[in-house]
């Protein structure tokens, strides 16, 4: 039997699927010898273990069958009410648990999203670069992605319209934007408030969706909070996506989305096919997470715990990274990108890190234009600190020695 | 705003999408006074309680950063060697890891083997009836669905030869065969083994794919267990879905997939994009469970649990019903199906019991061509001794009102 025989009754979107290109990463970056800086993963070291080891013990006491039955689809009705509250709070007026759908992390919420609005070759436009999770979302329904460049306040609202403009000009029927508002994946950036009314805006003007992905914005080390989209949104068109991998605990796959009572109540019949329900357990370990005031205590500590690595890494590159490349300066999340002078090739610079033992992730992939090529990116989230310094100091030295006019004295 | 103001938006499945017609009847069954005989859910006194409270607690003590982190999408691969030895040992010779995905259910492993397989207008034949999660997941890649009888013996494969014929001469793309070949939900009955090789040799020469949702099989309470379809799939046309929710717990939301290296590889791909892995603690503790011996113990408590009750509501049916009803014995799973005599009117009755403050599933949803009105479902799985009796006495005696020649004394 072929490897490979069935690939004749493959579906077309299964045929042109692409496999994350962070997963070849991955393989090669569980060596124990590399020193990586290439997942987006937390630390586990921020975990709450003592917490959630306690809160199951006690829940498996008293309520266990509860706790290890189905539950609904659009997930545990008390939690949802905890998580309308938290969206009143960030200045969604009004939010209501029926709004709500939770679901195995964001990466779900955005597949249910797709789902429900992405037909075959509708078209969403997207970051330059971005996240491939939004991507691999709308293509997985045989949509299309068109890129829109991101500067330093984020998504380029003025190349969008013309984007949009240009697009529907030519008769493509253009259904919306997937937008990462806070410390973009990968670039780190942040879209400004002025951005975030054009936003709004546009989509109104165009009649568009905006998926608005947030799994980052609580992780915010200095400046102030931004509104979200959603809380922009007068008129329902925002699905906002949220991610509790990086306040709570990944493991546990547990995300929400908020949006428009039809679209949610689309996306709970898509979720009753897609897995039926959102994991018991779970659900119930964070409501009581919530309910005992650990979540905005854990947000807290994990914000000061990547502020510190952040500040440890920027100090690094200031350090051994020569003039001719630039990067940002994030005000939370996990990523630093960095653009390496024009024509310099960060597979390149890949390739021979690795032989040095250290791993990064090329900036390419998050092209959806196939650019890039100059570009990667540096997480700060899972590596300790000796290994920050060894990998940005190895970094250095091989871009020094990749530069046009290297220095006289070359490594022995 | 008004409340589904986006739906001019949505993707054409989702405007055709429907929401199970289960979903209702639960929120109707969560009423205290009901005495419910509609839902498939386990009994959550089966649920070993004790046993995931210690394992989840011990495995916390000792290594609780990995249990809480992301894990690979494929899923652990301790647990999938494990997996893939039951396959073994359940005469899939050779079963390998490489063949085997976890996933969040048995429900997500049949929305990745459509995203797989499905294109828009490819038609997937299911039973008449079939339980709505292969046909939900066809759909929702803007498949068909085409039905095709179920007898005594499970789905009729001379019929469905006839309908292959047939739709491929009109120049359908038939893609596959969706079956449940133990116990069925929703008529209990088992494929026979003759009708099992016939499945897999029209699948050779039609050239389709056999989706086997397998997730009551190993709660068998009498008779030979008959080899899977997968285990007699000599060209790797069988996608096999297998779920934990009857065997372990269903909140841990866990089922796994095994089929052909290429076509595993595209649902992990998939899968990326779906929800990105699957909750990495229940993969723990299954493991665990696997480990410690705990998963077949616990699978022969839950047949002795519900033969005993599968036992209790054929003794009452067989008290309280009136002759011209028939149904079947399942050798077993969860369900058993009735046949109201022809011309009667499932809906009606359901109506008049739940005034009694009985339910039960009418069987016209689980047709795909809208037959089947004067059937439904009855489920022991869930309810206690007392529900049974009273609710079987309540249903035989509507029954029997309704019946064209009432007995003399009717109810006063």
């Amino acid at each position: 039997m072929g490897k490979n025989h069935l690939s004749h009754l493959y579906s077309s979107e299964s045929l042109s699927a692409q496999p994350s290109a962070i997963r070849d990463i991955c393989a090669l970056v569980a060596r124990p010898e590399m020193r990586s800086l290439a997942g987006g993963w937390p630390d586990a070291a921020s975990f709450p273990l003592a917490e959630i080891r306690r809160i199951f013990d006690e829940l498996m006491a008293v309520r266990g069958a509860q706790i290890l039955q189905y539950g609904s689809t659009e997930g545990l009705r008390t939690l949802r009410l905890k998580l309308a509250k938290r969206m009143r709070n960030e200045g969604v007026i009004n939010a209501k648990a029926d709004n709500l759908i939770i679901t195995h992390g964001s990466a779900q919420g955005m597949h249910l999203a797709a789902q429900v609005f992405v037909d075959r070759n509708d078209v969403v436009l997207v970051g330059l670069p971005t996240y491939f999770g939004g991507p691999g979302a709308v293509r997985s329904r045989g949509g299309r992605v068109v890129g829109v460049p991101v500067d330093r306040n984020g998504m380029d609202t003025a190349a969008l319209q013309q984007k949009v403009k240009r697009l529907k000009a030519a008769g493509e029927c253009v259904k919306g934007v997937y937008v990462i508002p806070n410390f973009q994946n990968p670039t780190g950036v942040t879209l400004s408030l002025t951005r975030r009314r054009q936003l709004i805006r546009l989509a109104d003007e165009y009649d568009l969706v905006i998926f608005e992905d947030d799994p980052y914005g609580e992780l915010r080390f200095e400046g102030r909070r931004l509104p979200s989209l959603k809380s922009l949104d007068e008129t329902g068109r925002v699905i906002h996506l949220r991610s509790l991998s990086k306040t709570f605990v990944p493991g546990m796959r547990l995300g929400w989305v908020y949006g428009e009572k039809g679209a949610i109540r689309q996306m709970v019949v898509a979720k009753q096919f897609a897995d039926a329900a959102t994991n018991t357990p779970a659900q119930h370990i964070l409501l009581e997470f919530i309910r005992q005031g650990l979540l905005d205590k854990q947000i807290q500590d994990n914000t000061s715990f990547y502020l510190a690595k952040r500040d440890f890494m920027l100090e690094q590159m200031a350090h051994y990274f020569p003039a001719p490349v630039s990067w940002n300066r994030p005000q939370g999340g996990f990523f630093i990108f960095v653009y390496l002078p024009p024509g310099m090739d960060a597979a390149e610079l890949y390739r021979r890190a690795v032989e040095h033992n250290v791993a990064f992730v090329t900036g390419q992939p998050f092209f959806v234009d196939n650019s890039g090529h100059n570009t990667f990116r540096l997480s700060y989230a899972q590596a300790g600190k000796e290994d920050i310094e060894i990998a940005i100091r190895v970094l250095g030295n091989l871009i020094k020695d990749s530069l046009p006019h290297p220095k006289i004295k070359k490594a022995a």
